[in-house]
């Protein structure tokens, strides 16, 4: 059997018994490395489970599935995912390449950062179509994400805006002399995911733009390590948001829709930081 | 200290390793009752925290927060929630009314619906606004979530439809006596679903409309105990989807975008009825 567990958002105990179940009776456990990461490292999941795990990075993920896949129907495989199995693709993959193989395959969901951002008050059924905000290079500055805030905007949703990730990307460098070097770990803030979303609005103005869909004086909800301990939740314009200090990663962002219920101002109120722009910014 | 625990999509072993040691702890337990099942009864749950829980239904959590909120600083209140805690905006309000006491609260996440849906394999990240299709009776037959799924259609976006859930609603014999009596519960299945959706499809081709947001063949997705052991998928046109057979409650219903990514149509595959049918409509 292919099992593969989501491991939640925060630290080892966000797993589910059932998981750890799982866990523990497999014959090898894969931990994948590179599209998330929880707030404790590899070591302290492996004194939880009482196990060693094997780190699986993009290359063996993406082209390795011939090893991690149980190699017979004996063999029991667990492959462990931050967040929920389906959030990335290539977890989507490695199933379907287990199914063209007759392996039988389980998966165990757990929280995703897609749900957990309910913990802001802001209703869950008033999101629009997720998006995800790069990191721009000189040459590369895509801003298409944007249309699709505006499109939100409109029909009066929410867009969670998730943030670039970068876990042992090869150096440019390496990739020309075919020798593995790698860059270090980035993960994006909401600082400077605040900081590319105004670029965006600056230029739009520039070129005449009107009609924006959302300002520098827009409510903007910053959100960092979703269901930790340390959970830390801001409220505040987006001009404000890329300078308000979140701590560690991960970090999200929320653009609320222009008009928000009741009781989502009621509830976002506990993480603003200036109590009378927000009634303005909530008008 | 109050405690907000998500329960997950399927049995009392769906519960995180941190959600138990929580309730084992608790002076109180209460079990939200009325927003959403686990396929396992509250014995079975009992059985497995090894301690009673306090039935939670709406009346309760929504008139009765200082019966169930901690009465002072040294005591600990868990309040268990299949899914997402999240999910529902009466659990937001108990948590309003708990902060309002200075209350501390904590938040314990778990798999919701809105991502373990993934499980079908359409990203999601390509998910418009949810949508909720409630119970049509003679009187009232609203349509407007049609609109949400053409707006989701038009971007090229799917839509999660949520299907209703009676449970313990009163009589309307009993509102105007002022004697509690209940209906039976009652869970809409993905055929009921599909029979009020082609209602309105009929309504609108009477009344002349063109462009229709979907027709009568278009690929619809239904599941059924998603999370669980016996988990059902099929995916099938809406007309079809009229009179499969998925089994108990609960179900939901996907209407994908027009378009599919070519891995998306390939995990989809696997849940089909009728192969060509298929191909056709993913053509």
């Amino acid at each position: 059997m292919f099992y593969v567990i989501g491991l939640g958002l925060g630290d080892a105990k966000d797993i589910t018994v059932k998981g750890l179940e799982i866990i523990k009776k497999c014959d090898r456990v894969y931990l994948e490395s590179y599209t998330s990461i929880l707030t404790v490292q590899q070591e302290a999941l492996e004194e939880f489970y009482g196990r060693s795990l094997i780190t699986a990075d993009r290359e063996l993920v993406e082209s390795g599935a011939d090893e991690i896949l149980p190699r017979n129907e004996d063999e029991d495989v667990a492959f462990l995912v931050v967040g929920d199995p389906f959030g990335a693709t290539t977890h989507t993959d490695l199933i379907l390449r287990a199914k063209e193989r007759n392996i039988k395959v389980k998966v165990i969901h757990n929280s995703s950062i897609l749900t957990a951002v309910g913990c802001c008050g802001l209703q869950l059924y008033s999101y629009g179509e997720t998006i995800s905000i790069p990191y721009w290079t000189y040459t590369w500055q895509p801003d298409s994400f944007y249309e699709k805030i505006a499109s939100n905007r409109q029909r009066g949703l929410h867009t969670l805006c998730l943030l670039d990730i970068k876990i042992k990307e090869p150096t440019l460098e390496s990739i020309l002399k075919k020798k593995k070097e790698y860059m270090p770990s980035r993960f994006m803030s909401v600082n400077e995911a605040a900081n590319q979303l105004i670029a965006i609005l600056d230029n739009k103005i520039q070129d005449g733009h009107k009609d924006l869909a959302f300002t520098h004086q827009s409510l903007t909800v910053g959100l960092a390590r979703v269901g930790c301990e340390d959970q830390h939740i801001v409220a505040c314009s987006l001009q404000d948001m890329t300078h308000v200090d979140l701590g560690p990663p991960l970090h999200c962002l929320i653009i609320p829709a222009e008009k928000l219920h009741p009781l989502e101002i009621e509830f976002l109120t506990q993480y603003t930081l200036d109590k009378s722009q927000f009634k303005e910014m909530t008008q």
